[in-house]
């Protein structure tokens, strides 16, 4: 997989993008990251890339030209068709769906913004859709973007090592948050471990971490449960744990 | 404000954290960040920070003593109070009005987790609150905690330059979606610019603005809209917008 990512400050992203699996990814070529820089696709001695809102007010708008001309370079230098994401507080919140659709595409090419936002002709006529990462400020699309290329890293086949990638078929697709975890010392003065852990009967220990997966996303995700489509078993584990027998 | 970071790999969050607004408010003397490692705090040849979950199963499990030193160094080194911060996926989802909160504090430390998780006993025993940055999967939490220093960041009285902020003024707190906007040139291939922005007559501005924010916010996001709570007002420029006045 290829990823363009469009950004006046393309070494911010380069430098995320080094490290843990992203850079993993990179160096057993599974993933590359290639930076594009509007400013160097604007003209005129001040390279500009944006100017003022029309209807005036605050903040500056990112002008159509450099951009347009800058994603026309990230589109052309490879073949495969590239899918173009703009990341924006205005775009659908980030899912772990969208990031598995994302990661099955040869090609992205990441638009981030800054300032005020960019010109909507360019996102109307160049861009496929636009992403937020959460409902929460940031002071650009960069950390948004990265946020995308470790997600979707993770997801390429060889990316993670065995012990990540059967940590991560254990819990992807069931939609629950993770049971409680414990290790090493069984006593500490911190508290217990609970015994059915230390019990070695592996069906009750599947049977408590399911338990505990459903409580917990019941508690504090209740959002992410439709209790509707709890099959009979979960129904009953979830009751148990609400009546405190969790 | 303070924010100290624990995790595996501190210097990526400082990196992270060098550039933008993060590194100004630096500059500034508005934020200043510490990295402190867990691993500095492990005992024995091999600094160990993990082990195998109780219970069996794939991944590790980050083990109490060196987390619980580490976070104790981290406390120890301010007398300022802290607010002790787990990011994970089981966390509440980070939401602007959490930022604001987090902003508010003296100082902050982030808690990055790295393998399966953390023994839950530290969870309880130390930890505030855990907050995820949104419902999609990450490799750790330091891209995580880096979101949450930019976003408390720009937050800090004097981090953004006087454009940034009138445009922070401008948005923050009426929860709906951006507007669009458009810049230089008028006439472009790809587009006409909407001729009320061109008109000069600020109060259809304002208005054609206001129906926008909340028709996009209608279109893409229902669910930050609750319709009841709209004023009459916008109530109508949202239903003008629905029969495609807008
Ligand atoms: C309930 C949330 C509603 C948020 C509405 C915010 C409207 C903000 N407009 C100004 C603005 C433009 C661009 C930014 C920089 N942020 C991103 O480019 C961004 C790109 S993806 C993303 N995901 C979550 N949060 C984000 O800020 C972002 C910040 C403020
Ligand atoms: C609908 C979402 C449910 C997600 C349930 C995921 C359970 C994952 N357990 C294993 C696991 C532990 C830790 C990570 C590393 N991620 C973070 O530490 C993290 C910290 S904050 C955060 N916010 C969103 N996504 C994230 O992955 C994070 C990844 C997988």
């Amino acid at each position: 997989m290829r990823i363009e990512i469009v950004s006046l400050f393309p070494e911010f992203v380069a430098q995320v993008a080094g490290h843990g699996v992203v850079g993993r990814a990179q160096e057993r070529g599974l993933l590359s990251l290639h930076g594009w820089n509007p400013r160097d696709y604007a003209e005129g001695n001040y390279r500009r890339v944006d100017d003022r809102p029309f209807g005036g007010g605050p903040g500056m708008v990112m002008m159509i030209d450099p951009l347009r001309a800058c994603l026309e370079a990230a589109r052309a230098a490879d073949p495969a068709p590239a899918r173009v994401v703009y990341l924006s507080p205005q775009g659908r919140p980030l899912t772990q769906a969208k990031v598995r659709e994302l990661a099955a595409q040869p090609r992205l090419v990441l638009l981030c913004g800054r300032y005020e936002g960019v010109d909507e002709r360019l996102l109307a006529a160049e861009v496929d859709e636009e992403i937020s990462i959460g409902d929460y400020v940031l002071s650009g699309g960069e950390l948004a973007a990265a946020v995308v290329v470790d997600a979707v890293a993770r997801l390429q086949d060889g990316a993670l090592n065995d012990a990540e990638s059967a940590v991560q078929d254990s819990f992807e697709g069931d939609g629950l948050l993770d049971c409680p975890h414990y290790t090493r010392p069984v006593e500490h003065a911190l508290g217990e471990v609970p015994a059915v852990l230390l019990s070695g009967n592996h069906a009750l220990i599947a049977r408590w971490r399911r338990q505990q997966a459903l409580g917990r996303t019941w508690l504090r995700r209740p959002d992410l449960l439709d209790r509707g489509t709890l099959s009979p078993a979960d129904h009953k584990l979830l009751e148990e744990f609400l009546a405190g027998a969790g």
